[in-house]
């Protein structure tokens, strides 16, 4: 298992253990070490923005002092929508790794295929390198929470 | 003057006084009423994701208690980068009323070119109704902050 991702998908249980919303972690890497950290809290601090990704980006350039990660890598547990994509760009992160991707995604009910077919992703032009890492693992995420029956659907 | 977009510039005046970032304000309406207001703050904060239109949904879902702003609408004195135009999607606002454009934004050294080459929209799938309004007293922020020696360049 991969480290990071091993940290992330910390996230997406701590997540899914409080019911904060969807099943999905992100840490921030500089210099070996985590910078920030984040999980999906879309329920539970009501905030329709508070992706994994955004959150540890917020949470690490709180940590950093500075608005610019562009040394940074991010570790995500689900392939950035385009909302944290854009986000990941304007962080300047150019090093990205993630576990599932929008299919499995959809496949527990969070389906971007809308915002997918209105900002479709160019990654020929992109800039920001995207390494797909433990998908089976971050799998294993995706199933607790649709076992939990008492997840708030959204 | 629109009553909305004059107290969406009202933040953006305040956000190029401060020094808090881009020359950008928005405000969320629901019933006639302002219920979140927010500048851009990406330098004040060192957040790269407070942009305008994202400090306001977050602060009118605070407001609210609610992720789901599906009867506001929202007021920004520039079209929002796509970073913003999903987050406008995942609060499910559908009425955006937007003051200059892109190109205005690229004038004044905000060139999100790169990004909306990678993330280029497809309005004929969007649900969001984008509308222009007041762009002359947007472009008056945008002069003040051009004028500012002393603001941080980013």
């Amino acid at each position: 298992m991969d480290p990071f991702m091993g940290e992330a998908i910390s996230e997406a249980r701590l997540g899914v253990e409080n019911r904060d919303g969807g099943p999905f972690g992100a840490v921030i890497v500089c210099n070996g070490a985590i910078v920030g950290r984040g999980h999906n809290k879309v329920i539970g601090t009501n905030d329709p923005t508070a992706h994994a990704e955004i959150n540890a980006i917020r949470e690490a350039c709180k940590n950093l002092g500075k608005f610019d990660l562009s040394d940074c890598s991010l570790y995500t547990t689900c392939e950035p929508c385009p909302m944290c994509y854009a986000a990941i760009h304007w962080a300047r992160i150019t090093d990205v790794y993630y576990g599932c991707d929008r299919y499995d995604a959809a496949h527990i009910g969070f389906d971007d295929k809308i915002l997918y077919d209105i900002l479709p992703r160019q990654d020929d032009l992109a800039s920001v390198k995207l390494t797909q890492l433990e998908r089976d693992s971050c799998l294993e995420v995706f199933k607790l929470y649709e076992m939990d029956e008492k997840r708030t659907l959204y």
